[in-house]
């Protein structure tokens, strides 16, 4: 269902992604994934996601949900709604919505359940080898304090990136990884491949940026470069 | 925008709710709703809140929203996703999604800004008090210990009611006043509404029924019954 | 039990209260009342708060307090373990420390029927009129962007202040109310009490002062004259 | 600084451990472990804790502590105010008091950095897993559903424990493993000690008990001879 590398672009509830743009967003995503031939999802505001779903081809993630079997739990998003929706997966843990161990663990295991792919977030080395004890499918590594700054944490944290890949190999090697924060250029998503991951996490260098779609492609292109250069020195 | 007596269901996250049978709930509202002169709205699950919007002329309310402006806040719902979506308001702080006082502040004014309708839920006569000192237009009284019992608090608690009904006179006679918990059939509308109350807020009993038509045609009869007694008795 | 006007010094955890030194600074508290004739309370970390109460014959509050009645509720601090150390009340929904607003009103309740001292926090003039309708001893108004910024609210945004007052007046004139963050001499003490407070909550101008006691003896002396001002006007 | 195996009692804040029975409850629980040789430590309401430290021998853990480093935030525990005080070490992630996973992971960094014990609680294998992979002191494992129910884990759900010991073995076999929930008389101890942990974590059984110090005599005395079993049979 996923290509790698992967590039996941998580649109957060930015002005510009609230209504029609957000579908013009997700299509440019699906343009250069396939132009590119890599893999490229993107994670929409809550409200779209059925939308979004029904726009474009590539797999469309939720930003949230809840751990809760359905019930009365008034206000919550939880995961048989998002794979009514047709989401594939959903990120779990991001920075901007932490969630308590417990709930981590159980939101896992019912995304599987249910056929969808937990992408989890963790911050630290540490949060990292605790988060891939708990199986998810993907798992990002996004030190915090980078999000939004332009500085990519493959460049300005490199051994957070390093010490991450490292811990996920040997809690359990199929995971897939990827880093996120900071991420803004074609030579951020090369390094971060270079440092062993799978493809990068990024939102504002996507959603903000004049040419949404060049950056992109810029982005796809190094990427692949660094993967082939990756898979041929193996 | 809104006709009173209103009764608002609130579809919560259960099963009956995620999917075709959430349209089919909310058109059988519109169905009553018409039929009988009485305001009805719903409030269905996040991801399916534009959907709902489009299939019924009723008004829509989300049943939940964040207090942030657009911007970097992965997972949360905000005002103008709702407002996207041609919700008319939102429900704020149900007993299942407790809210801290300077957010209920904070979700109020932003939802009034953005001409939308803020529907407060309170549990007892002291945060009636409170909430109603923030100028919601539409507020809820629910005993939380009541929810989902089937005993209304129209009769097990009358005095909270009757209470909430006066501090909502007392600071803001403007405000509409609701009331919850335990709303399983006509009888129980029609004595919300002798309380003082201009309708209710109601769930399970609806969502859950067998017939959820007629039991809703049954109240949306006593609503209009009361409502006539309590205008001619003025 | 307390005396008007009323400076709280809020301890936090800084450093410099964790420790003896908080049990000094408490005693400087209680010299400036002694010789300036103004109330002074305090308000140390929860692990200290027996230690103060034992030290000192000034008002000693918690910091914060948890809406729980005893019970298995591990890690919580309740308002029979206060009342056990000898505070006279709890700060409740500090900033830093946000309640929802059913605890705020529970809190309240519990403190009172406890014969303790709800001293409440707010941060616009709308919460404030939400807090004063929950009925609590003392409000304090603190725009929370001011905090720790050393620009005071008196002068910053007095009408925060002078809001604040008349809606407390409004809906219950015996509540007693301070203004807080950024107060960081005597003349900002002066002008809350000119904008109709009875005092202050402060707490890094007064922890982290070169000269504790000099600065609060001034603030105290600033208080009593603009306090006699305030009485002989009326 | 601990001996094993170890009977954790959690007073959590019951009545029973508001004031000077709390002191009581700790006498007897050092009285028990001096008479019996085996490891007894107590963890009481936050605001006696340096009360307890100060009467007793025995370790004083914290039932909870909060991840900030000194400063601003009121209300808070954090690591040096419960170092200040004497106490061992902190609960972490009790089922009533549920942690951020990224906090967790601060907290236990936090409590090592000082010198005190990381004792974490987790709720399933899974969990476990996770929990033992940010290297904590010790890790108890308490199915929730269980807490106070007088139906002990070790009898109602060994799997959980089997399953808890297995992963920490595989991941850091220096952790100290505990077990809890419905844990309530002697042979509990023992079935948890047969199991494979190093001991329990109990409250409501001591505290609520008739006799304490009767109860937990029992304990200690099963506790001792399952250990011994245990030792000859390696």
């Amino acid at each position: 269902m996923l290509r790698f590398p992967l590039i996941v672009l998580n649109f957060k509830v930015y002005p510009e992604v609230i209504g029609e743009n957000c579908i013009r967003l997700a299509k440019y995503a699906e343009e250069v994934a396939d132009e590119y031939g890599v893999g490229v999802a993107v994670a929409p505001p809550i409200t779209m996601l059925s939308r979004v779903v029904n726009s474009v081809g590539i797999p469309v993630f939720a930003q949230h949900v809840d751990p809760y079997l359905p019930g009365s739990w008034t206000g919550s998003t939880i995961v048989e709604m998002i794979k009514e929706c047709g989401a594939v997966g959903s990120i779990v843990n991001h920075s901007e919505r932490r969630v308590l161990l417990a709930d981590i663990s159980m939101v896992i295991k019912r995304l599987k359940e249910n056929g969808l792919i937990p992408l989890l977030c963790t911050d630290t080395v540490d949060t990292t080898r605790a988060g891939a004890a708990l199986y998810p499918d993907i798992l990002a590594v996004e030190p915090p304090e980078l999000i939004g700054t332009g500085i990519p944490v493959s460049k300005a944290k490199p051994e957070i990136v390093v010490g991450a890949v490292d811990v996920v190999k040997k809690i359990n090697p199929s995971i897939h990884i990827l880093c996120g924060a900071g991420i803004s250029a074609g030579e951020d998503v090369a390094k971060a491949i270079e440092l062993g991951t799978e493809g990068v996490l990024l939102s504002s260098a996507y959603v903000k940026a004049k040419n949404p779609k060049s950056i992109l492609s810029s982005m796809a292109e190094s990427a692949v470069k660094a993967w082939e250069k990756n898979q041929s020195s193996r």
